[in-house]
């Protein structure tokens, strides 16, 4: 019998510089402009969507509702309704985005301490 | 003696959380839908503009060009041209380009190797 070209592709490793591999557009949402912020800035716990938008400075409203909507569809960040009074939101990374998140701070701090040499470089 | 505003900046450490810190430019670039996948294909080792193409599955000849010029005055790759007989330019890392890499395959490798996860959590 012969196996569909999905059920072959289902069997080879996963690739990002493969134009169709889906690991490429989730590679895409979490080196996205904000997505990548957001998931530093929700690294130390949960906050309040406004809290959330002050540590990521420069985000307008809309870009964060829809960047976490992405990061909620990738199972990386969890959005939780809280039924009190009065009623407030707050995000946290799941376990998954919360592993993710280890190797998005390693890449963000290795370059906020070697800036120097990476500015000296430009002049 | 009053220190100047960037005086006092130079002295801050970098945060890419922070709207003006340079560390947010540098970060935008590597986490560029483009420059993520030009470091992770350069990490092997040097190649030709033509073999490098191949390599970024789905990239346009202009925006590997032009992704290789912003990762270049970072500093993070090298161009060379070789006066041979027919001339030819590669391409490789500099030391630390493959110092960042480093941190950039591990992301992508997390996402590649976790992507039956994440593609369940979308269902």
């Amino acid at each position: 019998m012969h196996k569909s070209l999905n059920e072959i592709a289902q069997h080879l490793p996963a690739n990002v510089l493969a134009e169709d591999c889906p690991s490429r557009a989730i590679l895409q949402h979490v080196t996205s402009r904000w997505g990548t912020l957001i998931l530093i800035a929700l690294a130390p716990g949960t906050l309040r969507f406004a809290e959330l938008r002050r540590r990521v400075q420069g985000i307008s409203e809309r870009m964060l509702a829809q960047t976490l909507q992405v990061l909620e569809s990738d199972h990386l960040v969890i959005r939780t309704a809280h039924e009190v009074v009065p009623p407030h939101v707050d995000y946290a990374l799941t376990p998954l985005g919360a592993e993710l998140a280890v190797r998005v701070l390693s890449l963000a701090h290795w370059i906020e301490e070697n800036l120097p040499a990476l500015q000296e470089a430009q002049t």
